[in-house]
């Protein structure tokens, strides 16, 4: 069914990364787009305190942080920096009064792809009683296989389901995001598995020809994902949350920032 | 076990796509290396009868010809002109003396990945009496899921085992290629059950950063991926054939020939 409203519409910051925090939040008000979520490199340009007055002023909702996880690490002191780093997130997460943090987990950092899974199921392990204590749910993102190497030895939603199940559904769970798994012969299997656990719902489009690795993500209506029909299967699986709209592509980042939040919210009603 | 001769190495060609097959062919001998795969658009431009007298005077053995496959199209009038195209690419193998014939199974011509997977089902059912009959045993290569939207939507070798065993081991098997599953959590698990239809097995290496989607493949020991694992694994479940080098990489293209090939060959034995 298609969404008639922007109400559950959320900003995710990345999407316009040239912006500050400040420039973002404005954006979405003039552009009535009532969430928005934070990214913490923007957070540290201007510090905690600040961001927080400007998103309680906003009167925005904070849909989730970007990001928490790269676990892996040779060292278990690497890994303990890595955990102290998550809590910090954790923290971050509950001043700005949102209450999922979302999970890169990390590459291996060595061929090694095993033992980095293994210290990521540990390193959330070791992040759950915090973050619990904080009120912070823990989004576990399965990205994208073309990331293994270099960000996320998740990549599959089965992965992220099996983390996510060791514990309880207020705990952990998980992100879908359709770039990342719009591929999977096992998509709505796994969607449907996920019940009750899904904390976030992000959206782009897959492009063809695919220009970039990283950068190559398209605006909504641009590419082959099947928009409608995944957000069908989330909403089937229990998620009415807001849905976050995540797009690296610097011929978008480039756009009026006006321009762009007026684009992203045409096609999120025309094609999400 | 390290490899300690080149016995089981075969050169791909699309490794060194500038050469010509007679140059690539004429490479192979020099550099002692005993078996080729062959791509269909090398044939083309000299024709079958001139391959394969260059073939057939050289002694090489070939391991497999790439590549029949792009069997999903909207119309059955398009889809039965794919199935004759992969006739002859079956004819084409036959002629050659090799065995096997890779199957890259196509995209989706819209947004219907389903679809696509039914029409590639579909397509591989039409395709194996005519294979069967000219003694051509068809090998579905599950590609990277980073290629789901413009080459092939068969992209786990979960899949690839799937749609095979409807067939005898003698008919249908699979290609495992380290860059295409290298990333798969569930991948030693496919691999056992792909026991006894393993048709071919390809190296190359997965390099960070990685450069480009199609091109930036990498030598064998220049990446992340466990290529010993994973021969141990192939092995493990039977496969004893050719182990073919393919890399898409334009840097390994302008390299010299016969410099490519002593390359390939030390990583080989080095890596493999």
């Amino acid at each position: 069914m298609q969404l008639t409203t922007c109400e559950r519409l959320s900003l995710n910051q990345i999407t316009k990364d040239p912006w500050s925090l400040k420039e973002a939040v404005e954006g979405c008000l003039r552009a009535e787009i009532p969430s928005i979520a934070i990214w913490r490199h923007k957070l540290n340009e201007i510090g905690l305190a600040e961001s927080k007055r400007i998103i309680r002023d906003s009167g925005l909702k904070v849909s989730s942080l970007c990001r928490g996880g790269m676990f892996a690490a040779s060292t278990a002191e690497e890994r303990g920096r890595r955990l102290d780093d998550n809590r910090r997130a954790v923290e971050e997460a509950a001043e700005l009064g949102t209450d999922v943090l979302v999970l890169v987990c990390g590459p291996a950092p060595d061929r090694d792809i095993d033992s980095a899974r293994k210290w990521v199921a540990e390193g959330i392990d070791r992040l759950v009683p915090f973050a619990e204590s904080c009120g912070i749910k823990l989004g576990i993102e399965p990205l994208h296989p073309m990331y293994a190497a270099e960000r996320s030895v998740i990549v599959t939603l089965d992965h992220a389901n099996t983390l996510a199940e060791r514990y309880r559904p207020d705990q952990v769970g998980v992100i879908v995001d359709v770039f990342h798994v719009w591929w999977d012969p096992d998509l709505y299997r796994q969607i449907d598995r996920a019940k009750g656990r899904i904390l976030g719902y992000h959206v782009s489009d897959w492009i063809v020809p695919t220009p970039d690795l990283l950068m190559g993500r398209g605006m909504m209506g641009d590419g082959v994902i099947e928009l409608r029909r995944i957000r069908g299967a989330v909403e089937e699986a229990g998620y009415a949350g807001t849905i976050e709209v995540e797009i690296f592509n610097r011929t978008l980042w480039d756009l009026p920032g006006d321009e762009l939040l007026s684009l992203i919210k045409t096609r999120y009603t025309e094609h999400v």
